[in-house]
């Protein structure tokens, strides 16, 4: 159950974390159709780095998907209302199977791609369950809101400007690492963690799901370097992390010590929610015994493992 | 991508099918949380034949969960409408997730069990093609029915008697036969194979999901004979198969070879959908290595497998 040892063997895999546009593109709504476009043209960028010898371990997001899944649902109200836990597994199989797919066509004689339902333990005690911050799932009137059974907030303006509102509790163990390790081994590439894993408590009777959402970034640092990964790659809509973000002095990133940038992130340099959880993350990996740690735009992959691009935390 | 070699190893899994009544219970509509209840006793009785020291590799029905999908994403048609292959991987992950979860809160210090998303390939010339038959998802009024863009039947009565129908093609081949193979070596539980499997037909470009479902229990057959399987076990909501099933000389089937059962299915005793596939999959996979492929009910798990109940088919 435990988190595996890093010395496990001589085999160290690239763990990335695929971003949303990654996998559907920057703008919604999405078809099916053009949910498979990206996710092809993602699967390309990956062949090329497994091409060339890496073994990856992939994670990825799922916010749109699992809010699509909670629209629907309630939409359906004659239908079985799944908790969230839940639906964040489905989540993971949804956009597994369209990447495992994609990856395996990209590279048909190649040992195969993996999915594997994951899930991540929380601590119950966790203060993110005092104040639920993240907002999924449908819009909201005020009216509306205030009849649900969960709790709710004012997140946007017009008419509906309510949605439900759920704890982000910090990851504390994949319940799945050793197997993920063992695939890897045996050569597999590894869909899991999606969409940060299915947030689990442990407690006297086992495993129970709740209804909150882990930070993927954050469980995909916690994976890898669980797994004994020297690099971690966070792919997302730019080439690099940015000083100055959109004012007068905007410039990027490129290599970097963690400590000159945790002065960045300590200056407020990176946007809640967006960069920051990923230089967060990188921080974290690079200083629980990490090489590196990368973000940059799923274009600049090889580059990036050729240490050539995005924005590049060492210790 | 092929079958796995029978001779792979010591390790004979026994392979089980667990159908609807073993995940939701007979009736409808169902929560979450008599969900849960019905597959916590499930994982029981799994986890008795588990602590006895047998491996199991369990595939699953989907069918009122996939049928749940289909209406949800309908009544929100502002949100993407996925294809039935995806949603069927879906499934894979919503019931894995809950299975999973019991049987490793029942037995917290055992192996993991692993979700595996799972592609099944089909023949595209597969004559099932032409004459979609299985029913999926809403009911329709005549005019709904003719609006919609796939096939539809009159399948009832009543105000919204049309549903739309997909082919059921034969299962050819497990994609992740060789991993779950492997898992099952490495001790762990696999949860595989769900809903049948999700159809994929192989051509020039690699895999492709095609809307349409696969029997269960034909996947099951699939792989337990390619995994070298010694025996399968397909749970139902009955002990037996019966003779004169309902009739006035109705007597329960125990043990019989394969010829005097292939006798009593060509006389057409078992129902079509229901007993008809079952005895089906038994018979295909004793005639092609089996040692014994069995029908019974959930709480009678652990007398089969000491060949003590259910119906019994041998060579």
């Amino acid at each position: 159950m435990s988190m595996v040892d890093s010395s496990h063997g001589a085999t160290s895999p690239v763990v990335v974390a695929l971003g949303g546009n990654t996998l559907l593109g920057r703008h919604g709504p999405w078809t099916v159709d053009e949910q498979r476009a990206v996710i092809e043209r993602t699967a390309g960028r990956l062949a090329d780095a497994l091409d060339a010898g890496t073994d990856l371990v992939l994670t990825h997001g799922n916010g749109p998907q699992v809010g699509n899944l909670l629209i629907q649902q309630e939409a359906a109200a004659e239908t079985p209302q799944l908790p969230l836990d839940v639906l964040v597994a489905e989540t993971q199989a949804q956009i597994g199977y369209m990447l495992q797919q994609a990856l395996d066509n990209e590279r048909p004689t190649a040992t195969e791609t993996m999915t594997l339902v994951t899930q991540v333990v929380v601590d119950a005690d966790d203060p993110a369950f005092d104040r639920p911050t993240k907002p999924v799932g449908p819009f909201y009137t005020e009216r509306e809101a205030a009849a649900k059974p969960f709790e709710t907030r004012e997140v946007s303006r017009g008419d509906r400007p309510y949605r439900r509102v759920v704890p982000s509790p910090a990851p504390v163990d994949v319940v799945e690492a050793d197997e993920i390790a063992g695939l890897v081994e045996r050569g597999n590439t590894v869909i899991c963690a999606g969409g940060g894993g299915v947030p689990v408590v442990r407690d006297e009777g086992g495993l129970r799901g709740v209804e909150a959402v882990v930070d993927k970034d954050r469980t995909t640092q916690r994976l890898a370097t669980g797994l004994g990964a020297d690099t971690m790659i966070v792919l997302t809509d730019v080439a690099h992390a940015y000083v100055d973000y959109g004012g007068p002095d905007e410039r990027p990133i490129g290599r970097i010590e963690a400590d000159a940038l945790r002065d960045h992130l300590d200056a407020g340099e990176f946007a809640e929610g967006s960069m920051k959880p990923k230089v967060e993350a990188c921080l974290r990996f690079v200083e629980a015994g990490g090489e590196r740690a990368v973000v940059t735009a799923p274009e600049r992959l090889s580059a990036a493992l050729a240490g050539e691009a995005g924005t590049r935390v060492v210790p």
